[in-house]
């Protein structure tokens, strides 16, 4: 017998992914599938590279029976919809923003608007298993990480953990245009960004306390102060982090590779890898690959990290958190080579 | 108990994507992997995104007992190692082109050497299970599909199989820069070949006797005169084949769109569909997608294909003759959505 | 004394490459431009790819004394915006398609409204110099090629006019996405087109009248039947045709050679080439590549051609027609290299 | 009567991009051009996107009389190739990094082999005008930039002649592959490097001594500690810096503009732009767009800088300088917009 999973906004590029994610797992069923602009059409009909889905339809609103809900839904949308579920007592993974930052006032101050259902917040687990596994675990309702706080904490937390880095933190980002969402309309028409590369809202990102909370809970006394950075690359699918903190005192290249194996070992999904990683090779797969290299020359730590922004950094992940919660393997479901070329 | 392969040259896209879709077959069992250049590395350290494969290693040779052999060799060295496991009783599925011509002299006309193995060509059976599936089903030697034949051959086999064409076809197909293969070198650098069209071998490109011959095979009678013309676009996987061909006599759209839903009632991997399809809505999954339209005004059918060159062009399609080869269910390890955006 | 030029539309992707190309045009000088949506801002601070503009402003209207007048508005805009300038004697360049067709009742046929100012047409010449350079350089309204026509009909034209090819006629058409125009939207985002190839309007695209209707006045008695399909390939700009006909008696490459050569003997931007041609080797400027094949296995002709569609294709067409109307040198201002890689 | 320049190796992109921008110079003429596995074709044949340069022939060796001479070899070739020029009193633009690094032992060390004339070293001079105007138009020999110095330098300079930053900085650069060269091979595959972002030679390049010797000639006792990360794009051109540094005290972004708009005051090809940069901006023209902004929360200075690696990283460079070392304007030949979209 198999879980009932349903999601809301199948038709933003997160919710289309755990679709497609969720079609050969072997321990859920996909029960309801919602977007509201195609309510009523046949998934494979709206989106072509699902149609082994068959007749499978959208829904206006998830109206069976379900153990578990994904919300797809657009930052500071979101909340509201989960919020009936989480209070029915159906188990919740946010996908978008909505419950990730805990400070009061934080939500607010980030997204320009009121939460509508502050209450839920402290009993939203953040949801990196690599961090917070067993929290995952006991969850009724976990908020699914953004996709560069993913990549930036997966990059930094072990050195952090470990403390050997001061808390003087750059996050240099650059990720695939699918961030930026499937309904985002003109400023990222292919001719605009293809051959281009531009920062944006430097050091304004919401994603900047997300990254600055996980990271500082690592370690008792530790607050982060990061400076975020993201990029638009030209490319669809994919996240690359560059993370620079000066080392607190002089470390070999062996021994923070190490740790960082140390911090790893019984993470499926993270790896430490010899080389500098390509985000091509996560396309399409859940892993997160990490690379710690120190500059001596300058005392610098310099830790890369790379996935896919619309699997570890989205449908995978929280995917992932479902196996966890509903006491499935971790990695049912995602052991996954990745596409490539 | 699973069956047991071999993949001979891994180390081309051919041959990695393979291994790529062979992680999750629940058939069979990767046995024996060999890379001349690669030889004694462990498979997911020469490439990345095959990591989940773990301690798997390259070998030189395929030295232990397999079920059957996938030869992923380039073209006009791909015969001679097929030979020797054809000739004791191995099945084999050859990815290259050395079976695929039956014309005595096609491959010395069209590949410039001699045949190593002239007397095995008679029983390779074309790998095209939409054609040929219960030849395939018994075949010990199948000669896997060129990636720009089997685009265009589906694109046009209902309607030659109908008999309402002349043979008078123009195919006019457009390629990412995988067909080109990973050892390719210089002309295919990125600076070159990002942000730019061009054809190549114009009329001359030794897929065109290939698709002659197979859809020759469909109607008594019929000689096709195909007009091939290759082009090279920037993207890294896909195949979009339009085809032209005059109609005998006038019909309509809708009795065109039943001879093609008919002729592909029992396949499951090529489908009808209602508007242009994009190469991008089969990466990484072995369908074919298919739309005839009728140009009224000047009796011309026009008849899109599109496909994974590495996938249905390829390895997908090298499983798919796998499992008849087997007594496997077809779809046995492919029916998996494409990887959208 | 340099002439005085005004620019309608400069927010669009044809207007602000008119306004890049005539930046250092040693006979005009850029006296206005209009732009909508953007009036009243400084051209550079909108398109900061012209700031060597330093403080020319846009104007919601062309309200200073011109000498000639380009519009870049969207076909079926275009028209209403011309006919004044066209009454009151000052010359027009349009870029939109709405004086191109001429037969009664096509523009309507085919945009779906009424022209607005039907009794232009007869005086609007098709602004394509390879066949009607006096005709342009003695016009007081010129109508500047759709991209796609210029494309294949430079490649096409030859073989038409010397009357070695059948009427029925492929033409199968590539273009990078800038031709979709910069205001095209959501179908058009970076992760719907990149990695992608998909045909549309298979058929019934309105450049196929246009095609036609150049061709057929080539020679006399033919009626060229063309079978016009478009596509969109991942890149921003260029356009490559390559167009299918059948030969009406066997005739060698070099004869067909000889009669591209003699055809284009004095055009300054449409040139021969001994290979095919990428699209590449145009990338910003007024080069045609032309490239004829005989398929002699199959008595087809194989023309290839590739321009920019935003130069040769649109704006530096437009600036070519208006050299030949003003009087000045052909290839005044355009004679430039292409930009590769 | 124009000046006579000699390009060597005009079959790397720098050395063709260096004749692509010299066509259209008012005071210049190309005298010659080398190109050993070329010599003896006519430039427009090799590369067709320079076909306007005609009957121009690619020599061996230089053999005529010149004026000046670019070196576009590749480092660590080049200085023995502009030696002879440079002792019989030709002046020599060296767009490699032969003569950059001064202190002793510097070359060796970073390119692993022996100067050939280190005597030479002292008269180098390093060729980013904006730093160095005066000291160029009297050199004989000037060191040309590399492309990630150019950008970083630009992006960073204002500050640290300002001295409102600390020694500790990060630069975090982006390249388009063009930047890999020509015939820089496999890795730079189409399908290897298209859908990807990786950074190499992570804090081991040898554009870092670069950058530090640079900016520690701004300011007396000033002696950086950069820490350089390059990454690769996929897109051709185009570098992007974004630079990193703990300000000395709070400074608002309106001070820091300040400072940039006093420092570039005079500079014609160094902009300060007041949202973030796109590469896509300067595509083909010789402009270096710079953008500092304040990080407020944590006291850091993000600069952002972006130019075409080809023009201000390479070709467009040498001209800006070879115009100072001839007594020509600043700007002549290079004042053009961008290409864009």
């Amino acid at each position: 017998m198999s879980y009932r999973v349903g999601i809301i906004n199948v038709t933003g590029y997160a919710g289309m992914e755990a679709a497609r994610l969720l079609w050969k797992h072997p321990g859920v069923e996909l029960a309801a599938i919602t977007g509201r602009s195609l309510a009523g059409q046949r998934l494979g009909d709206a989106f072509p590279h699902l149609a082994v889905y068959g007749d499978t339809l959208i829904s206006p609103e998830i109206d069976v029976e379900v153990d578990i809900v994904f919300s797809a839904l657009p930052t500071a949308e979101s909340a509201a919809a989960c919020e009936p579920f989480v209070r029915k007592g159906v188990k919740v993974v946010d996908i978008a923003a909505d419950f990730r930052l805990k400070a009061p006032g934080a939500f607010e101050q980030w997204m320009g608007k009121q939460h509508p259902a502050p209450d839920l917040l402290p009993q939203a687990v953040y949801g990196l298993p690599e961090l917070n596994r067993d929290a995952i675990a006991g969850a009724n309702l976990v908020a699914n990480p953004g996709c560069y706080p993913a990549t930036s904490i997966l990059a930094l937390a072990p050195a952090v953990a470990a403390g050997i880095i001061e808390s003087q933190i750059v996050v240099d980002a650059k990720s695939g245009i699918s961030g930026a969402g499937r309904g985002s309309g003109g400023g990222f028409g292919y001719s605009e960004v293809n051959e281009d590369v531009s920062a944006y809202k430097i050091a304004s990102h919401n994603h900047q306390p997300e990254i600055a909370q996980e990271l500082g809970a690592l370690r008792e006394g530790v607050e982060p102060k990061v400076t975020f950075v993201p990029h638009l690359v030209p490319m669809t699918r994919g996240i690359h982090a560059t993370c620079y903190a000066p080392l607190k005192a002089s470390v070999s290249n062996d021994e923070v590779r190490a740790i960082y194996r140390d911090f790893y070992a019984d993470a499926p999904f993270t790896r430490l890898v010899g080389s500098p990683p390509h985000t091509k090779h996560t396309l399409g797969n859940n892993m997160c690959l990490v690379h710690p290299v120190v500059d001596e020359r300058n005392g610098m730590l310099v830790a890369v990290g790379v996935l896919d922004n619309l699997v570890k950094g989205a449908a995978g992940q929280a995917i992932e958190n479902m196996n966890l919660m509903l006491g499935l393997p971790q990695t049912m479901g995602l052991d996954l080579p990745a596409v490539y070329p």
